[in-house]
């Protein structure tokens, strides 16, 4: 079941502004990651490298919390609990580089590791708590 | 077992930045919600009302995240995993008042609900995952 996001809180997503993720450990503790995020159609991507912390704990539970709040209002806020329906390599190195060139305004993600390999998250969106 | 915030990080927690508290659902998953903050000696304190969701859930299940980003430099964040050692209404009025004139230079709160119970909510900082 997936809820849907208001045209305010996609304009604040599809700006280069942080969000927070949220992940499960092993042990159900919840761990908070800053992170890049865009959207794809109604889903949140995210993109991160095979065997990352993160990587582990959704790739174990899918279950993820997610929040944007606006650098520019702080009452411009999204938080979310979702879904991770997908974690691919699959198009992930493109997508790391229109991540960069969305926060840095580079054409190449500047910050790739020897040998990593990038994934691509993909998340749906269950229940939206908070959005403008 | 704690971890210790930098300067700089206590410096970012002590503007009126907007954190985000990730808190744990009666099945495990996890709820994030954008809040004041404000630092006790080395805790981290929240304020909330009796019986709210997230209440109910950091009652029922101490384990938090919790995250900060300064909307001035995205480089500049806080990340950390922590325990809720103390949820109680002793202290929480004036506590709020405090948390109403950091974030909006108001001496007392102006969002009461009549009837609620406030709650001062301390947070042990057990991980530093990232900060600056």
């Amino acid at each position: 079941m997936a809820d849907t996001l208001s045209a305010k809180a996609r304009d604040l997503i599809t700006r280069p502004v942080l969000a927070s993720l949220t992940t499960l450990g092993r042990d159900g503790a919840p761990q908070v990651t800053p992170l890049w995020i865009d959207l794809d159609g109604d889903d949140l991507v995210f993109n991160t490298a095979k065997g990352r912390v993160k990587e582990r704990h959704m790739a174990r539970d899918p279950r993820v919390a997610v929040s944007v709040v606006d650098p520019e209002d702080p009452y411009n806020v999204v938080a979310l609990r979702g879904t991770v329906t997908d974690i691919t390599p699959d198009g992930a190195d493109a997508h790391i580089d229109a991540l960069a060139k969305k926060y840095l305004g580079v054409d190449s993600y500047p910050m790739r590791t020897e040998g990593e390999v990038r994934v691509k998250v993909r998340v749906r969106t269950d229940h939206i708590a908070m959005q403008g």
